[in-house]
């Protein structure tokens, strides 16, 4: 096993295994406990991912699907700006779920995240996901009970068409510390650069902060699974949290190893006049 | 009138006028006669592009969006990926319009294009867009003459009714010379690295050099608007192509001057817990 693929197992959650929130260190920082050398490897994986997204890009049959869930402030926005500072817009579609609108609340939960599931030759990123409809809903209680317990098995289904398909899924829930959320919702009170970002009705979420980590944990113990793992990624250090992220995303392209498509015609046969 | 409102206006086509094409020269590299010196702008562009999209993002409240039309090898994909290097994923989205399916050919022309059209907050880029239905679609007859004839007006009035509700246009057409994009197919053929770009069915487009160029011509008398002016960038030389697509997006972003939005709470009545 390389150093890669143990750093993936360190953080993979292994299907049917039940995840304790509260012993998983979300200040850990064992793997770059230097913050330096941990932005320079962020970008290092960042210019192979450019590199790798090229080749998926022009293979053209298989896609990247990476899900990022995890509560206000966890760093959804950031990580994903580093882990793809390096990758080209015509390679990489981001899509932030909202909160549904009528339209999409008059169809199944699954609907509207089927319509923007990655095209072949892109790597797809969803900023929040089909997991709201398993967390916020579930704590919120926007949904029946029998209904919330069913949908579990119901993304995995779908995420195991979407693989059989052609889509590789990786999918990463930054673990946060109440202690730091502190912190961030506190800067962005504070810092008026930041201040748009607030918004009084997260404090609400925060006050349900047991029962959502209650919903993330039976989250990962019911849908990671051998086709599409959740990954625990420490999230208190932002260059800790985009280090291992960025690694995790250019250790799969590497093995998916897309490769230059053959072409159906023949050099002697090209005239260009 | 500044530097730059300068070099907006020698590539902005004005309201009504008839470019000739053949006049304009692809080779011109006056304002960027030294290649390092052109990349080196074109970064620091970028990174203010960056810092713009990022206020735009927040403001939430207009977008912008970029159309880059050009014929096979002019560089659509190379300016995007060069122009928005700096950019978050989160903040950009690129739409490449191919071959309308079945469903996008049983509604109007528009109506794929407006489904697409960038949300507030958003930098949309579209490689190729709309003005197809006035390029491909008139050499190859796709359409009826009257029915192409009647495009030009509901394009415009399509496009003026999107910056009437917040969206800022910005229309690019890269103008290369045959004598370069003879020379850029031919590295297509011969590059295995680039082979998978080249489509044999791209000659058969060439062949109808000059009745592309009048389609182009056409396109830009009736459709440079007040409101969403084209540009008609020399692109035989790629740092000079991006330096000047940069500096006019960079440009009409500081124009925009996006805000951060004013919060609606107070900050002493916020209490982190």
């Amino acid at each position: 096993m390389s150093d890669m693929q143990a750093l993936i197992k360190k953080f993979r959650v292994k299907p049917g295994d039940r995840v304790k929130l509260r012993d998983q260190d979300a200040r850990e920082e064992s793997i770059y406990p230097d913050k330096d050398v941990a932005k320079a490897a962020t970008e290092v994986f960042a210019k192979d991912i450019n590199k790798l997204q090229d080749r998926l890009y022009a293979e053209n049959k298989r896609a990247l699907l990476v899900v990022l869930q995890g509560t206000d402030t966890a760093g959804k926005d950031g990580t994903i700006t580093s882990v793809f500072s390096e990758t080209s817009p015509l390679g990489v579609a981001v899509t932030a779920f909202r909160q549904p609108s009528e339209e999409e609340l008059s169809h199944d939960f699954l609907w509207r995240v089927h319509m923007v599931a990655p095209r072949r030759g892109m790597v797809g990123i969803f900023n929040r996901s089909q997991y709201e409809d398993v967390l916020v809903a579930k704590v919120h209680r926007l949904a029946p009970k029998d209904v919330i317990e069913q949908r579990y098995d119901q993304i995995n289904a779908f995420e195991k068409m979407l693989t059989e398909n052609g889509t590789v899924i990786l999918k990463f829930m930054l673990h946060v510390s109440k202690d730091e959320q502190k912190v961030r919702l506190q800067e962005r009170v504070d810092d008026p650069a930041k201040r748009w970002k607030f918004n009084p009705g997260d404090l609400k979420d925060r006050e349900h902060w047991d029962e959502f980590q209650d919903a993330y944990e039976t989250m990962l113990h019911r849908c990671s699974t051998p086709w599409a793992p959740w990954h625990v990624i420490p999230a208190d250090k932002k260059w800790v949290r985009d280090a291992i992220v960025a690694s995790i995303v250019k250790t799969t392209l590497e093995e998916m190893n897309p490769s230059y498509p053959e072409v159906t015609w023949k050099k002697s046969e090209i005239k260009i006049s």
